[in-house]
């Protein structure tokens, strides 16, 4: 593989699939703030944060299978939670507070990660793109269409799971090979690992928040890089 | 076009797109349902079924633009409703209901229509079939699943808004010409005058109810079927 390593991480890449969420834009930290006002309003019934935070977890993760995954599906959790915790004591207008912060997250405007517009932007030229995003499709589709990026996808894909059978669907439908199809995302669970069983590429972003349901352990190895704008640079094999 | 019209309404029909609420499964009666649910709950608060039922729908039609289409808005507007119709005065557990409610329509079983079954299994054998759905991606895909239909359908195409744009982007990607593809759905506004609009044709099937957001007035015409059951002899011809 000397020769395909010289010639830069990305050699032979003709696709690349950039997830939405905490690699385009911020999403996560929406959430965690989220569960900051969440435990205000629950403060005066609560024991402590940790508790309420951890049953609002428990709750999303319950709530998976009916609702999904999305902000809507996350406000009647947390509507649900704060029933429980309090034992039917919070009142109707604590729980519209709940309801407004819920439709606040969803009319957020889309703020773009550092880069994000100039990388997309200079990929777009020399590579087929496509968005995998998971989640609402309404409120998917509305943020890609805030992001002003539309136009630089091939195709968008807003898929309810992102495992290994939705990235063999997306690859084939682009026809591209899966060694040649490159994925970048922040989550290991849903943007590394899948992409690899499927014979693909992956790279890995970070993001500064992880929600815990995506938090997976393995023992795959993928490059990591610090932001989206190291990518161009990684693709041509520079350091 | 009385040749064609002497091969059978379906001459030259290729492609058959299916709606899915309502055409191919029950869905807008659980809704009716759960407006009776709710208005049983609201009652020692209300002053009378019909306003409660008109402000739930305004709820709704104001959240569209922001929940989209699907039960889990729904039920944050049913929530909304209740809040301010009481002006902060139901109860939490009241509140408890409405969620349950809620969680309980999206568990609901797919009750396919009558004749359904039978109909899309004798379809496929004949032609190209997509499923062509609006609402909510995650439950769209779990009564997709649940319907026992998927492998009759070519695609399965689950979209935010049922437009002249939608359906193009379907036919293009079907590689079907519009004068070829047929849709067969309920209602008029989504089903039918899109596909007209494109170039398309379009066969209703209307269902016992029609959400009051999917009434139009239209000088259209086009041929109404009693029930799904009759599309294939109005495929042939048969009166």
């Amino acid at each position: 593989m000397g020769e395909a390593r010289s010639a830069g991480g990305g050699a032979d890449v003709t696709v690349i699939a950039l997830d939405g969420d905490d690699t385009l834009w911020h999403s996560e930290t929406h959430f965690a703030d989220a569960h900051d006002t969440f435990a205000r309003v629950l403060a005066p019934y609560a024991r402590d944060d940790l508790d309420l935070v951890a049953r609002q977890y428990a709750t999303e993760r319950r709530n998976l299978e009916l609702f999904g995954y999305g902000i809507k599906g996350f406000t009647l959790s947390m509507i649900e939670t704060a029933i429980d915790i309090t034992e039917g004591r919070i009142s109707a207008a604590e729980i519209g507070t709940l309801l407004e912060l819920g439709k606040a997250m969803l009319a957020h405007p889309v703020e773009l990660l550092p880069g994000v517009a100039e990388t997309v932007e200079a990929l777009a030229g020399r590579y087929r793109l496509v968005l995998v995003t998971k989640g609402d499709l309404f409120h998917q589709e509305q943020k890609v269409a805030r992001s002003g990026l539309a136009d630089r996808f091939e195709r968008v894909e807003i898929v309810s799971e992102k495992d290994e059978r939705t990235y063999r669907r997306i690859a084939a439908t682009m026809g591209v090979a899966p060694e040649r199809f490159l994925m970048v995302g922040n989550t290991v669970r849903s943007d590394v690992l899948p992409v690899l069983a499927m014979g693909g590429r992956a790279v890995q972003v970070p993001y500064v928040v992880t929600w815990d349901h995506e938090v997976v352990d393995h023992e795959a190895t993928f490059p990591v890089l610090g932001r989206l704008a190291d990518l161009p640079a990684w693709l041509d094999g520079q350091p």
